[in-house]
């Protein structure tokens, strides 16, 4: 690997691919291909502005080994150089004792800030947020205060949004640069500020926060505490990341995957086969009494083994139109489309829909059941068909309800429950319907 | 529904909920439960500039409302003060007549910048880029490039980051109002611009786009044609919208739902009907395959049909364990954190998992194997489970990198598609293993 000295800008590497070395993302993406031993070696070249940007896009398995083997007074210049977000996820992932000794290393307010933003649970603001913010006084006229941002720029995460607050540190307001540069020079902060303030509390849980700077098109959002103290604030580039890790986090709900921390690319057998097993054998178990209604069935099955033809087509029948229903109700809930007071509304329709679904799959199937047993299991398969279809598509459109009305994430109706559920009640729609018209 | 005198920037509705007029997104939050007279008679009252803003977050069939009730000088004028990429958007859900219309109303320059941003197809950069951007000439010093900001910044989506552009309009370089808050008096904008700048083309997919903008954080990613010259910038905000709705559109593919135009909420029993049916019919007749599959081992099961009570616990479990690889996947190459070249190296794994997951699960079968049907039946069930997860997995995990090699979306491997596969290679292989160890 090379720097190419015509252009400092771009690193050309052994297999000709070109980074922008300006660019974090890129260096990172470079190294994380490398060695350990290499990684470590080309990221001492680097200066300590550039570095600081690097780590955040660093594997997990690569801060650690910055971490561990970056001599003490380097690591913490580094840390002290970070943004505060990136800095105490970068410490988060640190072994504890390097956290120690890293600690002791800083300089007070360095400490004191990371243990603030390390004490908030992960899946809230406060674990999301940015210390560094830009605070004007509400007496500045617009050019001291411009000044004033010019002043402290290298310290703010922004200085496009910037935050009015008093002696205590009370939020009173938000102003724009924008606004600071077409206001007239005689207005006062005080006048020319939002006081409306669309700010979250520290324990807003990371969807609902990316509900809100979606909805209002924010480009930061503070964060206070009960006393509308200002704690920090959340950016747009981390929201982007949040709707996309809780995206991917939902998707993998969906199919009962335990939460990947590392990327996928990297994870390891291990770690793959820990996230998914428990659910998996779970769900064996569940199935178990799908088992259980075919077992008391088992008379009829012997007598008219046509309908077994049947059995897998009607009960993933079930399981499909189950999983659209929950994949549309979950998705409509957590993009907060579709609220609890909806359910009734919803459900009606889910009636009508699941019907029309199920008369027509009914349609579909009824000539092969002519065709491989005659017109009595034809009457049999078209018949579950509906009700089957329509049982699996109202579980799957209530299922995610229940769950967020009892607080829990509806994304946790994943389609291997609700197939899983489709699967008992379809056996025991289905054979119990057969036994009837069937006279058995 | 008033608006409250005390405080004019808060509505209060009959039913005591407390909405921020100020903010667009509440506003039309409010108008979308209202019918359409009242809608309209309230849209009126609101003043130009909070219309503009209002118009993008209202339902599509209020929109279609203002386009084909508003009288022409009003929508007009509505159309020439909203921002490029709202305008488009807007036009182009109007029946066509009105769009004649309104074409014929409007300005020349706004005209022209409509017909420009509709001609995109939806799902590319062109379609969600505004024409709306901050361009500044090579040889202005900073306070000068501020004073032009200042003066354009009405015009201008964002002046936070200015493009620097020659006669041509073509892209020299950005630079942020950052930066010439913090430069020097003499320096230039050509001194102080970045030149290598990420930008993308117009035909880009918006996925990639929003790839893009996540991996560089980027506040705004200017769209150039091949020449290189500027045609419009895509903001951080839109991007937001972006991420959301392409991960909705996977979920929903997943689930193999057809893509849904309105808000889930809105839609009609008929919309929700067209939209599902096609696939679960579709799957409906992929399924007969595993039927015949049964069919042919009919004497098998009549003779055994202890084997059936095994038969849904053993396809879901093919399944499951299938969905579960095909979701990793899918999003995995959606986000890009795996790549096209990672597939061998994946798909070994995958192996490996598998064959831990199959194992695991065949244990936990194997006792009621026993159980149901003695040891025999428990040797088939155990190694058909081992088989069957085995088989799914590598499914699930190798058809999102196909569909990808092809050009296709992997999210079109859905869930039901990889159960589907499952089950007919799950039939086949359980009785194939039943008939050899049961020597039938």
């Amino acid at each position: 690997m090379e720097f190419v000295q015509s252009n400092p800008k771009l690193i050309v590497t052994a297999d000709d691919k070109v980074y922008l070395a300006s660019q974090p993302a890129d260096v990172a993406e470079r190294f994380n291909s490398l060695s350990r031993g290499e990684m470590l070696e080309l990221f001492r070249q680097l200066g300590l502005a550039i570095q600081a940007k690097v780590v955040s896009h660093l594997s997990e398995r690569n801060q650690v080994a910055l971490a561990t083997r970056l001599p003490r007074p380097q690591l913490s210049d580094l840390v002290s150089k970070m943004d505060p977000d990136d800095r105490v996820d970068f410490y988060n992932r640190m072994p504890e004792g390097a956290q120690q000794q890293l600690l002791l290393a800083l300089a007070h307010a360095e400490r004191e800030d990371i243990r603030m933003l390390a004490s908030y649970q992960e899946h809230c603001a406060g674990a999301i947020m940015t210390s560094k913010y830009a605070t004007l006084a509400p007496e500045l006229n617009p050019e001291q205060a411009i000044a004033r941002l010019r002043q402290i720029s290298p310290d703010a995460e922004t200085v496009y949004n910037a935050y009015v607050v008093d002696e205590n540190r009370q939020l009173l307001g938000t102003v724009s640069l924008r606004e600071l540069l077409l206001a007239g020079a005689n207005q006062t902060i005080a006048e020319l500020m939002v006081k409306e303030v669309i700010a979250v509390n520290a324990d807003t849980h990371k969807e609902e926060v990316a509900k809100i700077v979606r909805r209002y098109d924010l480009m930061a959002l503070p964060v206070t505490d009960a006393q509308n103290q200002l704690l920090g604030i959340i950016t747009y580039d981390d929201i982007l990341d949040v709707v996309t890790e809780e995206a991917t986090e939902d998707m993998h709900k969906s199919a009962n995957i335990g939460k990947l921390t590392t990327n996928l690319k990297d994870a390891s057998i291990f770690q793959l086969f820990k996230k998914r097993v428990l659910w998996l054998v779970l769900l064996v178990f569940g199935n178990v009494f799908s088992g259980a209604g075919i077992a008391h069935y088992e008379d009829l099955i012997g007598a008219y083994v046509a309908l077994v033809f049947f059995l897998p087509l009607l009960i993933d029948s079930g399981g499909n139109a189950g999983s659209q229903s929950a994949t549309l109700m979950v998705r409509a809930l957590a993009t907060g489309e579709v609220q609890l007071k909806d359910c009734s509304k919803i459900m009606l329709r889910e009636v009508f829909v699941a019907l029309g679904l199920g008369l027509c799959m009914a349609a579909a199937v009824f000539g092969l059941g002519m065709m491989r047993g005659g017109s009595e299991v034809a009457m049999v398969v078209g018949l579950s068909m509906v009700a089957i279809v329509m049982v699996g598509s109202l579980v799957g459109t209530f299922l995610p309800f229940v769950l967020h009305k009892l607080g829990m994430d509806p994304a946790s109706a994943s389609a291997p429950m609700i197939t899983s559920l489709s699967d008992i009640s379809g056996v025991l729609i289905y054979f119990a319907i057969a036994s009837q018209l069937l006279a058995f």
